[in-house]
């Protein structure tokens, strides 16, 4: 077991690869530390800035081992990441941080709930599908429309269908691929919100401002952060974040989506035990941003600064718009990041922009 | 030839390791570009965060075609490249940045003094010193006590050694090893100032507000920026920057060191033909950050923002002095930055940490 805090030079093993564990190994060199990952795909984004890149299935033991040998602690940067190959590390005695409860917990969207409901977090109504016919029944209960969600492994939007009637189930659970699902009412929210927050190995907690996205077919386009009015809900978002935290023993950046109800409640859509989309505007807001935060924590180093000198909106270029780096480049508060990706497949996620605006603005 | 501007996924190449190409990558790595380096020495550390290594002298030709098969665009991080490398690389039709004139120019003190006096731009007074016998006619010209420098490849102090009267000239000559020398005469500075400039290949030029610096034993210690009444000396010392570029015919970063004389003017004491460890605090300081600035001058981008939000204070960490890093991370509003180098040398460059203060402070 390695002592904490992990000094500088020491090496940060990563599961998964992806503009995540590349920001994550970006934020982790700045520091001083090492990176190695371990990933499934050959020329993945982050191969090219770690020290040592394992091409193998997170079930691979022989290479889970490999990595625990090099590594000094270990994250991941995706929720998908079997639980198993946590639960693997950590028998090797290797420092794992979230830690395994993070995963089994969040992996799930019915789970999921059931967890944050259990903590006195409110969420949507939501049911069990099992079966097509579990739907006419739980459309009954909670209210047309609904959304149908694969319990386990949708992002961005996959996995998942809007169910307008008993009529839709047949056609609905299909179009999910017929797996195990969960039934969402559609929550009546004025606008979306997310905080992200971070927990040390010490139990100190810290949120960054709450910011305000949008999203399109699933996918998020903006962050604007701080949100306008962001003073209005901020109590509450870091008292759900901080009960979430602390509910799992975490360790780590999180993420959590938020519903904004028109009477001011929020409701959790969905928690990310992970650096998130949604933060990426902290990178050039005039603090830790959160890929130094969770590098940090995971590392056992004292938590960064989460106050903004700036107001930001990040957007999210997606497949062929990331052509438009050059105007991009030209623009003046504009902060350009790219993922270094090959193929601008449509609606994959290449790159975005964090343009910086006064605070009061 | 490569088209400019350089598209994300191009390959940018680095002649030379350390904490500046180290920075470079990483800069290079944020806006989608794939980084090659070629360095004499192994394990160094910005060998951890490139797609690919070349481990070589820089007169190996062979390593040097190597670098230029797999470049899009090639810079180098310290001056003391030799130009022939330069040469090499360009005559195989590789666009290098800055051009060889920026090495030729600038690795010679005697020869950049006359460069710059050529140019009308102001020198503390200097003598060409072949052997131990030129210092006594050289200190009669330009007073005593004066600086013997090393004509080539001295920095950080090294290669240099002060000179008080004649009867010292055998002793100092046999100091600096002996070599071709300049002796300089001593500047009767109120401060030490830099300004960190850069020019497109449109030749556009921006630079960023003067700081103020201090040295000691000939390294620096501290960078403060904006310089205290930066704007009395701002214009000058841009002046002086863009006629330094232009004579040059210079693409990229570089810095320019100067002496604020009591009268409010500028000599300049040297020209570093490459990203500077006085520019360090635009790192944090809310605008384009002179690596990526770097970056974008040679991949053919539009020069970034160069006006900062914060005022910061730059403190180099210098050998064991990096041990001090938990108290640093645990400091509010100081930015730490570690260059993942192993052995803490007495007076190595380690880390630097940025210090953020309200511009008006």
């Amino acid at each position: 077991m390695s002592l904490l805090p992990l000094q500088p030079g020491s090496t940060i093993g990563i599961l998964g690869r992806g503009q995540l564990g590349r920001l994550l190994a970006l934020a982790a060199a700045r520091l001083g530390f090492d990176v190695a990952v371990l990933t499934p795909r050959a020329y993945a984004p982050d191969a090219k800035v770690s020290k040592r890149t394992i091409v193998a299935a997170y079930t691979d033991t022989t290479a889970l081992e490999e990595l625990a040998s090099i590594s000094d602690v270990i994250t991941f940067e995706f929720e998908n990441v079997p639980a198993s190959a946590l639960e693997h590390l950590a028998r090797l005695g290797k420092p794992v941080a979230p830690g395994p409860r993070a995963l089994s917990e969040t992996q799930d969207r019915v789970v999921e709930k059931c967890f944050l409901n259990a903590h006195g977090i409110e969420t949507v109504a939501f049911a069990e599908v099992a079966a097509a016919t579990d739907i006419a029944p739980a459309l009954a209960r909670i209210g047309a429309p609904a959304l149908l969600k694969t319990r386990r492994e949708g992002y961005d939007g996959k996995g998942q269908t809007w169910v307008r009637s008993a009529s839709d189930a047949e056609g609905a659970f299909a179009a999910i691929g017929s797996k195990p699902a969960i039934l969402e009412a559609k929550a009546d929210f004025v606008r979306e919100v997310s905080v992200i927050a971070a927990r040390g190995r010490d139990g100190a907690v810290t949120c960054y401002p709450v910011g305000q996205n949008r999203h399109e077919n699933g996918v998020l386009r903006t962050t604007l952060a701080p949100a306008p009015n962001h003073a209005s809900v901020q109590a509450s978002a870091e008292a759900i974040a901080r009960r979430v935290l602390e509910g799992l023993d975490y360790v780590g950046v999180l993420g959590v989506e938020l519903f904004e109800l028109s009477d001011g409640r929020l409701l959790v859509n969905e928690v990310a035990p992970r650096v998130h989309n949604t933060g990426h505007w902290t990178m050039d807001a005039g603090l830790c941003d959160q890929f130094e935060q969770h590098i940090r924590a995971i590392a056992g180093w004292p938590l960064g600064a989460t106050v903004p000198a700036f107001r930001v909106e990040m957007t999210n270029l997606l497949g062929p718009e990331v052509d438009v780096w050059p105007e991009i480049a030209a623009e003046p508060g504009a902060r350009l990041h790219l993922y270094g990706k090959g193929e601008a497949r449509v609606g994959r996620k290449m790159g975005h922009v964090n343009r910086l605006r006064p605070l009061s603005g």
